[in-house]
């Protein structure tokens, strides 16, 4: 889903798990990525994959000059383990230049001091995983989610087997759980702003807005039949 | 968003940075959990915030049982660096006959293992995490979106300034891009199945259903003015 | 004895002490046998003796893929101390097609994933190696042994000083342990299902079918002479 | 299969997976077991299975014999990976007067010294086990097999289906590979010196004696329809 | 020297070479002081000397809350070894509130990140020191001195036997060096701004102000005659 | 300040912060230096600022040969962890006949045995560079000091707010503390033995000279105000 | 041999085989020896032996004055493979005021050192027994020898079977080899300055005093015959 | 002193202190030595004094063979630290057919071993070196001594100033402590067979036969004197 504006260069450091993840989509999304882990193998397997990699200690002021950090418009620091590694990384790309530095932090701690120093975006990936994750095992039919605001999601459901033949005027979410039923994706294709006589077929998607609560509510209904 | 039905019993083993975020977010649902793991300092460090918490090498058998592990209506193996610890653990809790048993994979081939024990389901949250800060990375306007199928998704993208004062007949996404902005989340209250009038303000959040080009020439146009 | 249909090829991993000598004596039934272990030292003590070596990570798909591992008859995953490694490579040899992979176990539970993932056949030469000696232990003049069925054995016993010169009619086991000798080993030639007649000298050795407690009956009368 | 005489006193030194086996079986097999080993955790697995365990380093002489080594009728050293270890122990079972000192070698050097320093019986479980599983492996209806010297053998094979229905008659092995059918496995019980005119069904088990040619060409025609 | 106002709570925080000295000495001008290090050890050997000790792990925000690290007027984080416990220290010293945070930097990078987290002070203990003992090395006259600008210095020098006997009038370095003598450290007291008429012995001990140049030169021509 | 008679030859082992920051300090002044240290990478980085380095190990009498120690001046065996290869190498330079062997302690006992080593002078760096700070950080305005004698110092003051405008006459510091200001710093120029009537302005630098006590009253009126 | 003056008060510091050995055999010839190790287990072991055992750091100067090092007539520091350690507790002892301070060195250069710091003799025991067993591995006949200087010996010389039944007066060595022999040790007792016509016997042991060459000659002649 | 059958032809295997300086004393004494280690270093330390040197694993039959063992007259074993090494090596020597295997053990169990694998002798040099300062330290004038026997011993001993001035006669050992002098070695020359005129001067030495008790009584006498 959106490639944003091709020719954006991306400068990936640690090629752990989450980091050749997010590498390996950045070139899939079209983009020039440079991957950087000072560990061989890692950079070894993403060789093929990312535009360039170079192995290299990140915290070397000379090293990043010599790859040319300032010339990237983005500069993610990923590294997993090594606390210090990441600070020192992210303070040199950011006095480097680099125009957005993103960086992964591992703890509360690890965040605040990144922030201070001056980092533009501080991503807590497990811990956000983790998050999302919980979501989904505790509502069977909820594929996946996104939070609007702390009282409004929208969420995507799939519709059980008590829903199926039924029209939304049958279930009327809107009037029972506040929460309206904005896209219905089936097999043959997705129908947006779908009608009060659409009828559901198990199996189906349903897109929801509505209140935390009231999707809560309607995924429990649903869930509990 | 969505608790699901409350008094489910959840296992989380492995207390690490996606686990614990995992077991104080299903907490926060209103479930119990019990956490489990081999190191005493995750433990004690979560004690406070699950319902229980055990130091327990997982892949002790009596142990599991002592923990009454079969009780669990979920199981969630969220072992990261010990490939073999999660494999025993994965199938342990299989044996002992919990409902759900869910694996958090860190390469295709422990995945493949994974799936071929019996586990109901194979997660990846760095990967995972990696792809969906990537699409973030790229467009700046994309704040968060969810992949309904290969082809469409539900995007949650700012309003540029660029497009502040105009009516969404103005833009008329759905003619130039396919796409429908399904809800518009404004500071003063969400607005769902908006009128072609209505105004959009700069930081609204619009709510876009379409197909995956679509959305990305959007996103593009928007992001380039 | 038994050397099998020449031409089958063997592939073994892991060149430990028992790895090794299953090779080699598969090499001298008149098999090819390619061995492998990450091990270089190890590589190099056997490659004289099998007819392949290669030193290589058998949990790498792509390394297994070079070697051809899926052109093999029958592979042997005797991989002793890293049980994650030996459940890597089984799946891995399963998976590229080989008709039989037999995984050495090191415990009942690492047994248990072997089976639950595909292995065909899970030894585990130690404990039963426990068991065979164990059984020689006890049993001076049992020199070796196979269990027919939970109740019948052939065992092969060693005459001692007490029986020398009798007939098998004087010993008679049929009438007091219900137990057959069917052959008697002796250093002019082994004499098969021999006569009543048949006269025993010190160190022939007999070969006796019976009940396992006939036949113990019949060692322990032996022994206590 | 043969218990011995009871009231045997084993000593068992080292409780790896081979040591651990073994004293298990000898407890099975009626007889007293003191198991030692340096590692606690090892110790506390066999404390409920063996009939007296000990912490102890065996290299030690006090200890030995402040737990009685002497009173022993046969000490099994079973130590593994430490070469030093085992023979130190060996030297001081034997000096403190053990009747049977019986120690597993790890490499024929090993071996060699443990010779030499008067252990009354040298064993090498996992060269042997390799030798006995590469036997059953190329030879798939060859179940288990006894070498009564270095010509003959007793073998236990399958009834493969392309002899079912069949009598002794009409296979003749005598004739044809020179080796006789001593007994014949049933379902309904075991045959020992079977007639001519005995019918055979799939999955019966043959015991056969002859020489190792004989049984392996019996053999090799008997896989090869 | 210099002992000032009574009273003042100073907590240093690494109690290796630099930080126990430095604990040692604020002590020994009559203020308070709390020494925390993770070392068992070094803590021990500081518990006599300085006014309270803690073994802490300085990175723990609670352990500091704890030790009420908020209510002293001045933390010194004099870790060594470690730098990113050095930062993580730093940061959390300055956001419980302490007034001033003096934090000792290993080098160029560590100091650059202290300064953006907001450190008051950034100290080079070694750097500096090295400096500090290259110029007594060149200089053997030269006892110690003090840099009043990049231009100006005070120092130290210690009279040679060529200068003994001599006046200052005679040396009248003031026309010759362009730096003035305004005291002489002689046995029996010390003259502040002495007489052209006063007579240097060997082994007394001026205090030179002039430019650095100037001092140099006075020096060179001390030390080469 | 100070830099000596040019063309000493130094020689500097151990190139960690303190005998880097050493070296680097004595090229400045210009003195040729080598650097050795058994560090490879140590030596690499002061490669381009040292005239000379070596990686040796300075324990190794051949070494020190090959490398030409005893036509140096003088020898600085910076070396800090290892106290062994400290006393080792500070002997060896002795007995090569170095004229001045300076070496670093780190701790009182490591110091006593450098000097029955004949060591000519043994210098503490932690633990001096502890004191200074510490005087500096109890006395705000105390910038920096040097200790005449046990009785006498010269201290440089930075002249605080409320001082400012007055003349030395005002404070009469001879009167009130017994010591004289010897010189004032100012931005416009330094001041040699000011006039009574000299005034001072906030900012301004005082050398004042006297008792330890003396200064430290007129210190802390000065920060107490 | 030489028990000497009974009541000297030694201390063994290290103890490993030969300081062990050495504590034990001045027990043995009636002294009191306290032995100190940093080595729980080797105080242990000795615990029994010597007079008095402490587990301590012996370069820690309080432990050793809390042990009364001071009051000991002679140290002996037998400390193997820490040679820092050797030196810091020689430097502590000597301080301590012990009168002798015998040191055991592993190489000249920590000899060297131990010299310097006033060790009051140092011993080089590998060393010395190295030479010791050379000289009586290339002389079979030679048992034992002294050097009386570098020119003279005593040797102890086992008399060959070519020797046997002859007098001196028949072998002459003063004669042919300028060397004598002073004692004949026979079974029967020991003969002081034995006449000429003394009769010697295979396996005497003759006590001869001679130059280095004659002694070497002789003992030639009686091995070459 | 004796330097044995020129052309003899020694191996010594394992460089530490000991076997070094055992070789070198060999090649001291006119004899090929072949030096072994496993530890290059060592090796190259050797290369320059001993006859030949080889860096080879002594525990692997081929290497030992390769470097013609079985062609040396002697064999010493003289690894320290690996106990294992040392008796794998003694047994390959052994069986190699070397005449003599010398054997350093460094424990008595270590010692009953070799014997036991039949080394021809085995030395304990740490231990005998210990027994001999033990004695050298109690007695000040005991230079050095050779047991003859349990009873008697030759001692080397230094003449203290009580006994400068005084005749044979005078003293009268043989009266008083039963032992002669059977040599004074003096500054001048050595008197072999002294008489009893003969006049001792101080630090003449006196090579004294006699029983250990009268020797030691000799040598307190003149040491409490």
């Amino acid at each position: 889903m959106g490639k944003g504006a091709k020719g954006s260069q991306f400068c990936v450091i640690g090629l752990g798990r989450f980091g050749s993840s997010l590498g390996k989509e950045l070139v899939h999304l079209g983009h020039e990525v440079l991957g950087i882990d000072r560990n061989e193998e890692l950079v070894d397997d993403m060789s093929g994959t990312l535009t360039h990699t170079a192995c290299a200690d990140s915290t070397d002021e000379e090293a990043l000059r010599a790859l040319g950090i300032r010339n990237f418009d983005c500069c993610i620091v990923a590294i997993g383990g090594d606390i210090q590694a990441s600070i020192m990384t992210a303070i040199l790309a950011k006095d480097a230049g680099v125009k957005q530095v993103v960086v992964k932090a591992v703890s509360e701690l690890h965040g605040r001091v990144l922030e201070k120093l001056g980092a533009d975006r501080v991503i807590y990936p497990e811990r956000d995983m983790g998050i999302r994750v919980a979501h989904q095992l505790v509502s069977p039919n909820l594929l996946d989610y996104i939070e609007l605001s702390s009282d409004y999601s929208v969420a995507e459901l799939s519709v059980p087997r008590c829903l199926a033949g039924k029209t939304l005027a049958d279930i009327d979410p809107r009037k029972r759980f506040g929460c309206s039923i904005v896209a219905v994706n089936k097999p043959q294709g997705i129908v947006i702003a779908p009608k009060a006589e659409q009828v559901l077929a198990e199996r189906d998607i349903m897109v929801v807005i509505g209140t935390n609560e009231g999707i809560e509510d309607f995924e429990n209904m649903v869930s509990e039949r």
